[in-house]
């Protein structure tokens, strides 16, 4: 029987020309991230179908691919449901992953505790264009540090690795899961809906204030609210200090912290920051999953007109393995995003031009060959690249072939 | 519902020490490759599931991890078998996934194809002390290639990258399927049993010539049979020359090509080597797989009796997928076992050292926080690693925890 040749159906293979720009990028990446005290780290692929299916991970865990059980455990003619044949699962995401690691090896790690996570995530989505049911993430966390250092510290360290990769102009927008509640809460909103509220607000950017209005009338809150709340934010906009703004506007109904802590991050990021980007206060970012518990953050390439990364604040999870809160905070970087982006710029990785084939003829003796290999060794021990092949009948051919992948000069050894 | 803390059966957390010679020895490996003209490539983890049952992958087919149908597609009422609830599983190694990469991609891709896959497998073998049910593997493979060339490169490429990492003093075992088959033919073994002969020579290193032959007899080989065999190796073990002897007394059963193919790689591999290793001719050596269709060998540390890699050529497997067969020959370092090695050896990342923790009082000012982070920023564009974080109640074992993670300095920043 003749094999299959695809990926399977939503995966795909990654060519060598892309494979060398998500090397350099992993290279800089842990560079960077390692100068910021960030620990590598890495966990199964495979979790447990319990803590996949825990709740924490919001609509993904409708995506899970889900392992079989094996051997005795496995009774199909009794099964029921999925539950009862699945015991395991691949990883939707870095996170579960990571509070699960921390609430199980906490007694050996340092406090606090920086992780970095790079591995791979599977997500069972319909296929579409540049979306993939295996691809890459890249997650840093500070777990242990209730202070907003965390967040500062993740702000530099991500922003000083995008630098590295290239990227300018860039925008850091942040919010607070505070400050969206606040506002819900001065407008009138119910509290049991404020995350149909939140919902509706994360649309902002693509149906403008008054696409917000009418989604939440249409969804059955009072007109008084709505109006509130779409003021508030339109005042928002035309404010020159939206920070001092708002202090003044929701004083006594959002904690005294948290304007302060939110104007700490900004001040202290920029006078430190050291790439190319702005930090920017934006009160409708909302970031989807329900773990978030204070800062709430995403990466913005206007350019582009995508994000690039985003996380915050989750000072509940662990407590949700151990018992115990531990506070945590999270940036994960859009890697795929990024190499998309690289890629489609045709970005060169630096020192990668240079590479030399040696092209040898058949038959070459035994001894000229040690010769000439010895020199490839030679050269290879310098640091350059060198490819020894044999010649090929159609060496014009080859040579075009070698080119595309990078090979700029040629060598070649002839019997006579 | 509290969550698991522990891994799932069989599988592991990587702690941050590991990591850090983890990430090491794979830039190591990425670096020393490439200049050998080795191109990076990734496969997906999930393979469907009739490439991994399609008896390539030997006693690893019953290893599979199985991954469910989803959707309209999965129907539990009425499954009979595995077979019907599953349509893909985790890949168990990266040959199969490469020559279906290969078949895939042959017209984009350089020819000879050299290419470096680095990446996780997956066997769900019964859990026992240092073996685990994932695992990284680190193969290189020449698809494209029909000379001995791409063994001379295979080995020159595998034996430089173990040099860098520091081993020494080990030995690269090779042996030809066609010398093995031609000794059994040569002694009589009927060629449907070959395999059968095999599997018992492969225990030589354990049970010895005389183990050997009582097994074989005990299988219920012809005795005269067995008795030529062992008195071959019997032979073989006292000849000075075992290639030249075998040369002799295999004429007219080996086919004239093979020992001048095997004695040319000696050869070459001898003149050129840089690292500290010896290349010797085993004809004891078996490997496995039955998809080797020729060169075949395996890295011997002598002193600390384990194998840590091998590989062989493979010129009919790419057949199966594509209908016409390409020659390839690959070499597996084993990845796992090296870091063990190394970890049980306390080896030192070079250039890991000399990093500093910068410890900042609660309450600092957002002014001299800043200029605080300013300096770090600083450090770190020089490269230093630096973490910053909030000074603990328990400084002393805040400290005493940073140490273990490799803090050699500490700087203390206090309010007043």
């Amino acid at each position: 029987m003749a094999l299959i040749k695809k990926p399977v159906t939503g995966m795909r293979d990654i060519l060598p020309s892309e494979m060398e720009i998500r090397d350099y990028c992993i290279s800089v990446i842990k560079k960077t991230y390692a100068e910021f005290g960030f620990l590598s780290i890495e966990t199964p692929a495979v979790e447990s179908i319990d803590n996949l299916t825990s709740k924490q991970g919001g609509d993904n865990e409708k995506l899970i691919f889900r392992i079989m059980k094996r051997g005795e455990k496995l009774r199909i003619s009794e099964a029921q449901s999925e539950a009862d044949l699945a015991d395991s699962g691949l990883r939707y995401d870095l996170t579960v992953p990571l509070v699960r690691y921390y609430s199980a090896h906490s007694a050996e790690l340092p406090a606090p505790f920086k992780a970095l996570q790079m591995g791979n995530v599977w997500r069972a989505e319909r296929p579409q264009r540049g979306r993939f049911r295996q691809f890459m993430q890249c997650d840093i966390d500070i777990i242990g540090e209730p202070t907003n250092l965390a967040e500062i510290e993740l702000f530099l360290a991500t922003t000083t690795t995008l630098g590295r990769l290239g990227f300018k102009g860039f925008q850091l927008k942040m919010n607070d899961r505070r400050m969206l509640k606040a506002m819900a809460e001065f407008s009138g909103f119910p509290r049991e809906r404020f995350d149909e509220v939140f919902i509706i607000l994360d649309k902002m950017d693509k149906i403008g204030i008054d696409g917000v209005a009418s989604e939440l009338t249409g969804a059955g809150f009072d007109e008084a609210a709505v109006a509130e709340y779409t003021g508030l934010f339109r005042e928002l906009g035309e404010a020159d200090d939206a920070l001092g703004f708002l202090e003044k506007k929701l004083e006594g109904v959002i904690a005294p912290e948290v304007i302060p802590w939110i104007r700490e991050i900004m001040d202290t990021v920029d006078a430190t920051k050291t790439a190319d980007f702005r930090l920017v206060f934006d009160p409708t970012i909302v970031r989807g999953m329900s773990y978030y518990t204070g800062t709430i953050f995403e990466i913005a390439m206007p350019e582009l007109g995508v994000s690039c990364g985003g996380g915050g604040r989750y000072d509940k999870m662990v407590g949700r393995f151990t018992g115990q809160d531990v506070p945590a905070c999270g940036f994960s970087i859009g890697f795929e995003r990024i190499i998309l982006i690289l890629t489609e710029q045709g970005f060169k990785v630096p020192g990668a031009s240079g590479k030399t084939a040696y092209l040898i003829e058949k038959g070459m003796p035994a001894e000229r060959l040690a010769e000439i290999l010895g020199e490839a060794q030679k050269e290879r021990e310098g640091g350059r690249r060198i490819l020894v092949a044999r010649m090929n009948k159609n060496k014009k051919f080859q040579k075009e072939s070698l080119s595309q992948s990078g090979y700029t000069e040629f060598k070649e050894f002839y019997v006579n």
